[in-house]
């Protein structure tokens, strides 16, 4: 008999690479945090005598879901300005209320809020952009949560910084120099937009990213007015502005990616641009509807993100992979597009690959981290199973998500957190609501 | 001191009507399975001595979801034949499916495992066309749920009926005349859609319709295909010919409508035709997206469904008001499109104007039945409450449903089912699943 830390038995094993295959009644062996093998069960029970044995029978096993794109602090102001377009929304509902709440503080505790939500819900990397990068990189590292966490850069004045110059600043010493070669942190750098980021800013951020080796990631091509503004001010759409500034390359993730024309999507496919595909807010702000299969077939990896909580309202992809699922038969005028095996594929391994990251997430795989997620299919709305992979994408619900782990640690077993008192979350929560709806008007009687 | 049976205190309570009213600290007072009284907490507190007293902190009181279009025992068939257009996943997923298997006892099993979901996430009506209707009626009275059964009309023959007549037929022996003035059941009449039903058969039912005062309810224009092959062999789009047979009046409920003209969109509105809009599955089978914002602005009531399981592929009503929510934002290219408030009304009160049913259920008035759903919000995705309709359609899930009572009756507690033995319902899908497997090609190893 062989020692292994942990031995995981599931009925169904979704390793998404290789594609479309469910194994079924395998075992999926762990040590020093990284997968080592797969094997049939009856094998493993043979051959393996592990210090933590998981059995987990009508459950299916799949990677750990990858949020590729989130502000995970903003959970704290989810559902504070609602059924708003994105320019009134961020001019009216968030950026005021970031200026005069955003701090070392609001960043630790609605960081932390999210990735309790996030590792509840199977997810076990998020990518995130929001102020205070160091917080955020502390507080996953605190939790035990892989994140790649980007450096926001803007133009104008916020809590955390002076300007975009600060920014890269502070990003490349809090974030990208602490964190360098951690296990569980990978760092970027996230101009919000083209219309907030100055050319001179797109400059000295090509230098840096060189220089530092970091991807970068951009809100683009989001709404047609985006677009629309952009031309008006600067005769070029986003998409050439970034092409001009020499950062359209595979290390680019454009995030939403709602208005490409047929030249744009070729162009993205041959520099081999990612796509962070986020449906629920693109739908909720009224943005559009992205091309999924068109991207897909162009040879675009698209990846899948929540968008943060003010404007989805949750950070649970078992739900937004349903949706994305969902909405690109709709756009694609075509029901067989993005099937079931294809959306999880994007909410796992499409995910690692815009992060730089599939080397060691994604998929299970034996010398990739054990980031994986185990889903109870034994409920009423997921029976009866005629195709597991077709009942997590079209059934599941994040209550159903029966154990996640990060590098081989067992976060989330029997649907709780295991290290994380969600109690003293709640609190907190409680306690920013309290300070934030104090003198704001209610309908309520 | 005054008696009464169930006095219900949560933190909101949203009755619905009067529309966007949040009431703080209520009570809702239940006697004789019906709303008595909704008064502030303390005075309740002060005046009611009740049998049951439910405190629910952190929790708001909705009123019990509204399903206006689902084929309950379909859940048998969940996730058998995805990713595949409407005419295909008919004639080829579905039919010959149903042929070989529907049977009084499916009926009875599907049907039973679909109000156990439906209970669970929150739902107390459900409008039904399935086979066996008189199967799907007694399952509801058995397990105290509220339905509008459908008697299915459909030319071919079936396991259940030889032809449309003999439809008509047993379903107003079967249905009509057993639950005439059932405190729990209403009936109508469902032709499948007017590509499947005779000119002779529509003239009979219209008769009979007019003879029973029943409801009629049909697909219609769920998709371009649809209208396309009926313009092909009639000359005729399906809707003008439901108005050649005197059928477009305020008893029709027209499910789908994803494909409607300006002018169709005021005929339904100057006839009171209501809609019954079920956003996922028209997505997953790639029918289109429905005009939701519009028809409602032409003063069209339109209520939500989950269509039935193989096509959605859950019967969770939070969940399709989350998709109907955003999705109409996206439709309309407007963010302020079907509000949370809205889109909660839609699952409730619409949902009951289009069953005939509003004088009787839909919002949580004195006089109506106690038909309430009570939704935990202490839950990490929805957290913090700025505003509790917002929790609710935009971040609630299933599993937060801690309450549901049909005519006062407590049928869920803490989550759980009360009178259904879930594990019973498990074991029985298990059944069908290994029967309808059989056989069948997997691409498991």
């Amino acid at each position: 008999m062989q020692h292994c830390d942990t031995l995981i038995l599931a009925d169904w094993c979704v390793p998404v690479e290789p594609h479309d295959l469910v194994l079924t009644e395998h075992a999926v062996v762990v040590n020093d945090g990284r997968i080592t093998e797969i094997l049939p069960a009856a094998d493993a029970r043979d051959r393996y005598e592990p210090s933590t044995l998981i059995e987990r029978p009508g459950h299916v096993l799949i990677p750990g879901l990858v949020n590729a794109h989130t502000h995970a602090a903003m959970t704290l102001f989810r559902g504070l300005a609602d059924d708003m377009p994105l320019e009134r929304w961020l001019r009216e509902g968030i950026w005021p209320v970031e200026t005069r709440w955003v701090s070392a503080e609001m960043v630790r505790d609605g960081t932390r809020l999210a990735i309790a939500e996030m590792l509840r819900s199977g997810c076990t990397c998020f990518s995130d952009q929001y102020f205070y990068p160091g917080i955020v990189a502390e507080s996953a590292v605190e939790m035990q949560m892989r994140a790649m966490v980007g450096t926001p850069i803007i133009e104008f004045t916020t809590p955390w910084a002076e300007n975009a110059a600060d920014c890269m600043r502070k990003g490349a010493e809090e974030v990208h120099d602490r964190y360098a070669n951690h296990a569980l942190i990978s760092s970027c750098f996230a101009p919000h937009s083209t219309g907030t980021v100055s050319d001179e800013s797109f400059n000295e951020l090509r230098v840096l990213a060189d220089q530092l080796d970091s991807p970068v990631q951009i809100h683009l091509h989001e709404t047609a007015q985006e677009i629309a503004d952009a031309i008006k001010e600067t005769g070029k759409r986003p998409f050439d502005r970034l092409q001009e500034h020499g950062l359209v390359n595979s290390s680019l993730l454009a995030v939403h990616a709602v208005h490409l024309t047929e030249d744009e999507i070729s162009q993205f496919a041959d520099a081999g641009v990612s796509v962070a595909h986020c449906p629920r807010s693109n739908l909720k702000l009224a943005s559009g509807i992205a091309e999924v299969a068109t991207m897909q077939k162009a040879g675009i990896n698209v990846a899948l993100g929540t968008d943060g909580a003010a404007s989805n309202n949750v950070l649970d992809m078992l739900g937004e992979m349903r949706t994305a699922a969902l909405l690109a038969k709709a756009r694609a005028n075509d029901a067989s597009a993005l099937p079931a095996a294809d959306a999880l594929r994007m909410a796992t391994l499409n995910g690692a690959i815009a992060l730089g990251l599939a080397d060691s997430i994604g998929s299970i795989e034996p010398g990739k981290w054990a980031d994986l997620t185990c889903i109870d299919l034994r409920h009423i709305n997921s029976q009866p199973v005629y195709d597991p992979v077709s009942q997590v994408v079209y059934t599941a619900n994040a209550n159903q998500v029966s154990d996640v782990w990060v590098a081989g640690r067992h976060q989330v077993e029997d649907g709780n957190l295991t290290r994380i008192d969600e109690n003293e979350l709640l609190q907190r929560a409680s306690e920013w609501r309290s300070r934030l709806h104090n003198g704001k008007e209610t309908k309520s009687t």
